[in-house]
């Protein structure tokens, strides 16, 4: 048994703080909102995420942040990714050195380029940062679905620790050296769930939208692999299958921002209709710069950069993705007889 | 501009005759029963597998094998492939030496487990096996829809030649030395659709589909690799594209099947009430004496198996896939740190 705080009381973090619960942990949540923190320890329900999800009462939730980082042996940091910097400086004068801390948030800061357990650990010098990432919508881990993640750390004690912690009979973990790998796949996954959005808002069917899949986890991996990342990671939980459920998803965001797009809005106006962050719309920017940083080409990410910030026509996009170059599938295909 | 003979006219058959006709091509498209020739010849629709799809004028329509086979550029196989080696006998005799031939049936032959380009090269001697294989609902490619596929040929002038054969601006083609991954993706492929069928009907949700997905895909490489193919192809089109398609599709008789088997029905009750060849039940079988000659672990696999053929209760099965030993996401992973 171990005693984990939870940062970030979305739905994500209280699915993740319930499944700590059941796995026998002591688990405190924290809301940066005092009064959501009152609301939630009161009604034992988060109304707007988690709608009919009970929190267990041993869960303690708070505001105080000082209290909820006493002595605790993980740290889940699940925030926006946008506030992953902010919270990891508020965090940062409480912790010990070496405290581990798991990032469950999925983005590239658009600024730096950084990833999101490289802020952790600039941000809190000392700090062990890992990752858990996976195919989990936080709604079917809330109610015991059976779910699959992987969690990434630099020596495989700490992996093999944190596997513990988080498996349970309806919540498998595998694990993974590959942070980088992992961080990305989560990261990117929006942009192409964008694409995917799109086509289906232009009508096209499965074969297309599995193609923006196929291909668009192969540019990620060939990104990836120049920045130093594993080409199976892309290929795994983090990758292809977290890109497999945002874009099959009807609640995803990124989905729906692509797919009013596809119907004609602007990139304004799809942003204005969904009324939530899309946060593909900010790692697009992320992806473009660092696939131009590392000289590797991302066809897909190029042209939902050209749909979003150009101005250009969704089915113009998917045109010219369709007409490019003849190419060889895999960029390390060689043929043995010739 | 090429002549080309499509041998089989299911709905995969005839999309692709029509792809071939507009691509320019001087099409022939052999049915195996004299009357459904002469029916589609003269209504020009294939009411029953493609309705309201017109057949263009142009496309010759013959049940005459022989004269189907004279003076061909190209021979494309789409046959089911429980037929393949009955007409690779037949065509044998009327084919020249170094005949071209694309396989685009999927399926492993479950006494020899043989591949269908492989069976196709033993019974015609001198022929020249390839595949073509992808994300490809025959429907949508006969409706013009944006789809990728990828051909396999063993040297990379026959594969660029195919490749200029089928592209067209709505139809883009890869190409991949890789004829055994890529056979091997799409025949094992609807053995996960099984299983992923099985897990809707059980009530799970998109973790675990996603999960059997990329867990799927992932043993079907390990497969694939220790018997020879690349762990590229697996990842690409015709593996994990090709299978988010068949398990996406609300048409797959497989996901079908197993959906059914979810909510309590026999493996002979969803049978009959699919009503049609559920492939996935013999590649099931095809996929445990693979895994079980090369040595290579196969969880999903094998409790399909179970539950096929040994009336293993699927939530039974789930619940063994998520609670056996805690692993490492890829077999090759390494702490740098250790």
């Amino acid at each position: 048994m171990s005693k984990v705080s939870v940062i970030g009381a979305g739905s994500w973090g209280t699915a993740l703080a319930i499944l700590l619960e059941k796995n026998g942990h002591e688990v405190t949540l924290w809301s940066h909102r005092e009064e959501e923190a009152k609301e939630l320890a009161k009604s034992r329900e988060h109304k707007s995420k988690l709608p009919g999800v009970q929190i267990p009462e041993r869960i303690e939730i708070t505001g105080n942040l000082e209290s909820a980082l006493q002595a605790k042996d993980v740290l889940v940091f699940a925030v926006p990714s946008v506030a992953v910097r902010s919270t990891a400086k508020k965090v940062a004068p409480y912790v010990k050195k070496g405290q581990l801390i798991v990032n469950v948030a999925k983005g590239i800061e658009e600024t730096t380029l950084m990833t999101l357990t490289d802020i952790i650990e600039e941000e809190i010098p000392g700090a062990k940062g890992c990752v858990l990432s996976g195919p989990s919508h936080a709604e079917e881990v809330s109610r015991g679905l059976p779910t699959t993640c992987v969690v990434g750390a630099k020596d495989k004690e700490t992996a093999e620790f944190l596997q513990n912690v988080f498996m349970s009979p309806v919540f498998r973990v595998y694990i993974s050296p590959d942070i980088l790998g992992i961080e990305l796949g989560g990261a990117l996954k929006n942009v192409i769930a964008l694409a995917a959005g799109t086509a289906d808002g232009l009508g096209y069917g499965d074969n297309t939208k599995a193609a923006l899949i196929t291909r668009g986890i192969t540019e990620i991996a060939r990104l990836g692999i120049a920045m130093g990342a594993k080409a199976d990671t892309f290929y795994g939980l983090s990758g292809i299958g977290d890109l497999i459920v945002t874009c099959a998803s009807k609640h995803s965001r990124n989905r729906k921002a692509g797919y009013l797009m596809g119907q004609g809005r602007s990139m304004q106006q799809a942003m204005d209709e969904v009324n939530m962050v899309v946060e593909g719309v900010y790692s697009a920017k992320a992806g473009l710069a660092l696939s131009q940083k590392y000289k590797v080409e991302m066809p897909i990410i190029e042209q939902v950069n050209k749909v979003l910030f150009e101005g250009k026509a969704p089915a113009a996009a998917v045109k010219e993705l369709m007409v490019r170059d003849k190419k060889i599938e895999s960029w390390d295909s060689t043929w043995t007889m010739e």
